[in-house]
């Protein structure tokens, strides 16, 4: 290349790449796993960390990027383009640098790409201050879900001691974090989840004071009833749907709905009808829909705080861990079926 | 009467009761004017203000009380009792009292009864501190739905100067005053009315920027898509359903959806299906319901500074005034055709 890699190592870098635009569930055959290979330099000229991805995070927003809209220019992200590599949230060690903030060997995590090597050029990108913790954390309770549980939460749900909280899809990334979060606050905190293993988890090692099957209920409204016969302060919505309109019958006056997550809707083509969001007028309950985006200014803060709630055992963290890039695809599937139980992300190296 | 009225004036006192209870749309035939009269002074040992009601206010949250609930118990407020005399806001003339605070002559404005006279108990009652101004307007723009549209706007819409702010029901009576606040506070205003004679007043009358006929566009997100070009700031919903769901795709990031009233949802078994909350989660958009009783704390200062708008002609008021409580149920029942052409209410006597 003019004026660019001299003498540099070359390494393979497999990628996941899109293959078709999604339409309703992702499958794996929306995406297709390609071999590539990538110099191990930062071209000359060129402002830019060379990484080596180490873990690479999961989450549901990736479905609405691998989709095809027609009014994309208003959406918070652009659509993933045909044939090219999936990104979002990753780990990974910094092999060449021509950034004055990263050297080589340095640990970083932000936004990456599904592959092996990724040359970053924006600046989303953030350096790991605790390698004392599994580096995997930063993928998720100390990365993005962490801080997405954390500002949403304290800063937008406002908890106050003594508080009823209700968290849906409670043992995922961020679900496990809020629950915690609530009784470090002092709250009475319900989760639901999809499977009775995933309940158990919520009361065992989350410490949810109380947890339900949503899929053993016939009738979520009555099943939040009984269990808030008070009412809910908070409730810290992941799913939206059909949970969220039930939920929203059971606010308190002066409620607030941390609206954080959609996950029951994003495949669908047409949205579910919410009937009770009227019950907000009479309650004066604030809604307030929540992504993290505005959030990283408190990146450092809440840092050092979850560092010391995790050596402190007051957060306990979980873990599905798939191995190898040839699993992210099925991976990132599965969070639909609700097949993950706890953090779902891809080890593509351990350093 | 044991200890009671001795000497005291009897008077004719005809009263709207609730004949039945209403199912869908609130008609004429739910109610019944009735023949009573009324001892003309406060029994004694009661503390309590007998007073002359002049005008009546009429507003869509009374239907939900004529209507018979099965969790009475959780509502904002308690059905009204087959056989008995309706509720609201009203202005009136002191009669008699044994009430410190009020004397006989002075004119008030509160919850009173829907009758020619009634004896209040209760402490929701408020001095009218202007009369240089009609006393109609402490039904409306002085009142209770002047306070809303000042409290709901201000408080939680908070707008900026330069905000794109929509408002629906805009020539009612509190959009007529939320679009001129949001004109006093350097907004863009545009309102969506029921008939072209509405939008006509909202643009000649109300100082709004822009205003369509609802009924006459059969795309409302591309009716709004075309008048907000950039988004919406603020939206002041006071009718729910497919307007709300259409504003929920203009709004623009960290915009605010006042949740004031939803008339068009109130007469329906079933409320319609919202479908585009997701909405607000990539935009982080703030939906929060409204209700003035927790703003009547504020009510001084929001009369002063109401007088001071109308007295130098920067808020204009439209009134829609039945004559006699003969007309009050049908004055009433219009509300849910839109027949009215702003605030409606019913004048009863002039002093």
């Amino acid at each position: 290349m003019a004026g660019g890699v001299e003498n540099a190592a070359v390494a393979r870098n497999k990628k996941v790449v899109l293959r078709r635009h999604v339409t309703g569930f992702p499958s794996e055959e929306d995406m297709e796993v390609v071999d590539d290979t990538v110099a191990l330099r930062v071209p000359a000229g060129l402002k830019a960390v060379l990484i080596k991805n180490l873990y690479l995070s999961c989450d549901p927003w990736m479905c609405g990027r691998m989709s095809k809209h027609e009014d994309e220019a208003s959406r918070p992200a652009p659509d993933f383009i045909l044939g090219e590599t999936l990104v979002n949230y990753g780990v990974g060690k910094v092999i060449d640098s021509t950034h004055p903030d990263f050297k080589a060997g340095e640990l970083v995590w932000g936004m990456s790409g599904w592959e092996e090597y990724t040359l970053i050029t924006h600046s989303h990108l953030f350096k790991i201050n605790h390698t004392e913790l599994p580096l995997s954390y930063y993928t998720g309770v100390l990365g993005m879900t962490g801080l997405t549980a954390y500002a949403g939460f304290l800063e937008v749900g406002r908890p106050k001691k003594g508080d009823f909280v209700f968290v849906s899809a409670a043992s995922g990334a961020v679900g496990q974090v809020v629950g915690q979060l609530a009784k470090i606050a002092g709250c009475h905190v319900v989760g639901s989840a999809g499977t009775d293993e995933k309940v158990n988890l919520l009361k065992t090692k989350f410490g949810y004071d109380d947890a339900f099957n949503y899929k053993s209920e016939t009738d979520i409204a009555a099943a939040l009833k009984r269990r808030f016969p008070e009412g809910i302060d908070i409730y810290f919505d992941n799913v939206g749907g059909a949970t969220l309109d039930a939920a929203l019958l059971q606010m308190r006056r002066g409620g607030r709905v941390v609206v954080c997550g959609m996950i029951s809707q994003y495949t669908l083509e047409k949205p579910d009808g919410l009937r009770n969001l009227f019950c907000i007028i009479p309650k004066a309950v604030r809604v307030e829909g929540f992504n993290v985006s505005g959030y990283f200014d408190v990146y450092g803060k809440f840092e050092e705080e979850m560092v010391r709630y995790i050596k402190e055992g007051k957060v306990a963290v979980v873990e599905d861990v798939a191995e190898g890039i040839e699993k992210a695809p099925a991976a990132l599937v599965g969070l639909f079926s609700g097949r993950n139980v706890g953090k779902q992300l891809v080890e593509l190296a351990r350093e």
